[in-house]
């Protein structure tokens, strides 16, 4: 059965944004209001290093942000890269996505439409993230798995049956100058088809990218897998296929969502997400490779 | 039957290319050598002004360039996105697809990459491109399906079994600065798998991202889909989608291989591209839609 409507989002600081977003679908929001509203709680919150303001800075100390929207009804997505300056990225991905062309920018070019168009500005370099990055900086010549790279991201189905999905991410830590991870890319970090359902990543997106993964679950569900299976099969396929090519798999989380309001997430590391549905408070989960999902307490996990 | 070797690539423009690529199969060269060397062909080319040399300019009057690389046997991908400045944005998304992160640089960070690793400069801006520019500039206030927006693309089986993708645009002319279409996003714009095929499009970049396009034809194949009807299947799919959902859709034109080397195509316009395989010199096909495909002439065509 078709919930009236449904929320999910990504790891345990997405918890007061679910719970944002969860009450605006009950009033009747659009999904894209209420996902962007979950996720300004992430893109606003210092002590988070992984997403908007206190992200953890490039190789050269600045924060530059990657985000995605795609709406499930019209196909349309928008995407920003390497963006410096800016509160919200995932409004501006948002923004971008309601026009016919010119929907993904990168660098100064992301910057110049942002300012044209009003977006608030934020420096999201903290004297906290600064200071981290001074400290951390010159140990990591040969990087192949780095920390810190929890995109936020939300998917939700609202009261018109329409699915949206968004991310946000400051993106690896010590990253190049420009590097664009899978967040802004549309079928690897996010999509979203009402008629299929919608996927979300994160953890290493040079990884993510190279199974097309958020594309591979939606089409998955859309072949009549269940969300949960969909998510767990593209995980372990994709880690499977790296892992004989090349010896290894870094880390890969996704959440998703059928087009009835159901999740499902799949990873090949501890990961934790939240989902929220008409008569069902907003629930905090764990997924562990090789455990049955369980409910937990935030005070339960230590992973943010 | 596997064939030893094979290549495709896009438009009428890239007959020459696709002939250097092919005999360069042919005496044992890698896919990826090859398929370089054929489009450095097109880079290099000051007449066909949607790649490299004399590539049509944004709003700004400025040529910035987009490519894709993938590796079929490794999955790995590298990318290059509004750079300015280079010869060879192919051989760039090459370099980048070599290393284990940072593998997609967009904006200045990718024009530094380039610049740190000796790649050649040069102002793809030629004065043809730049009296163009200035005679259109003003003309398009709601440009709806820009013109010039070919992107080529090459694909290759060989010897050792490897299947290989690259693309190169310089984008759609007049678009906005740091605007990024499919090409250089993995999944989107190119993919490869050496064991299930390879796929790579062209067209209106905003449109075929919707779709996933290279992914989703390729996972047909893997599915069991003849080269032939993944395409078709999979621009079909995706034109009937859009036209629902807003009315219309844009140009989408695609090229695939299947794992041993036969192609397919498919496109909603008129589309010619160039394949070439052991024992068969390169020959120049149309595809039209609703007709059969048909061989036909340099000189019979209009279509670059």
């Amino acid at each position: 059965m078709k919930k009236k409507w449904a929320v999910i989002s990504t790891w345990k600081m997405s918890l007061q944004g679910n719970a944002k977003a969860a009450d605006l679908l009950q009033k009747g929001s659009t999904a894209a209001e209420a996902i962007l509203s979950g996720i300004h709680c992430i893109e606003d919150e210092p002590s988070y290093h992984s997403v908007g303001y206190g992200g953890l800075p490039d190789r050269n100390g600045r924060v530059l942000t990657d985000a995605g929207f795609m709406d499930g009804d019209t196909l349309n997505y928008g995407a920003v890269g390497a963006l410096e300056g800016f509160r919200s990225p995932a409004d501006i991905a948002c923004s971008l996505a309601q026009r016919s062309a010119n929907n993904f920018l990168a660098g100064p070019g992301a910057a110049e439409y942002a300012e044209s168009h009003g977006f608030e500005k934020r420096n999201n370099l903290t004297p906290e993230s600064y200071a981290r990055y001074l400290e951390e900086k010159d140990k990591h010549e040969h990087l192949k798995a780095y920390q810190e790279h929890d995109t936020v991201c939300f998917i939700a189905l609202d009261s018109r049956g329409t699915i949206a999905v968004s991310t946000s991410t400051s993106g690896l830590f010590l990253k190049e100058n420009g590097r664009l991870g899978d967040t802004p890319m549309v079928g690897c970090g996010f999509y979203a088809d009402s008629k299929k359902g919608g996927a979300a990543c994160t953890g290493f997106g040079e990884e993510i990218a190279k199974g097309v993964l958020a594309y591979r679950v939606t089409q998955l569900m859309a072949d009549g897998h269940s969300a949960m299976d969909a998510a767990q099969k593209a995980v372990d396929e994709l880690t499977a296929e790296l892992t004989e090519r090349k010896g290894s798999c870094e880390q890969l989380c996704l959440i998703c969502m059928d087009k009835d309001g159901n999740f499902g997430a799949g990873a090949n590391s501890p990961f934790p997400f939240v989902y929220a549905c008409e008569g069902e408070e907003p629930v905090l989960y764990l997924l562990e490779p090789g455990k049955s999902l369980r409910q937990v307490r935030p005070e339960d996990i230590t992973i943010d």
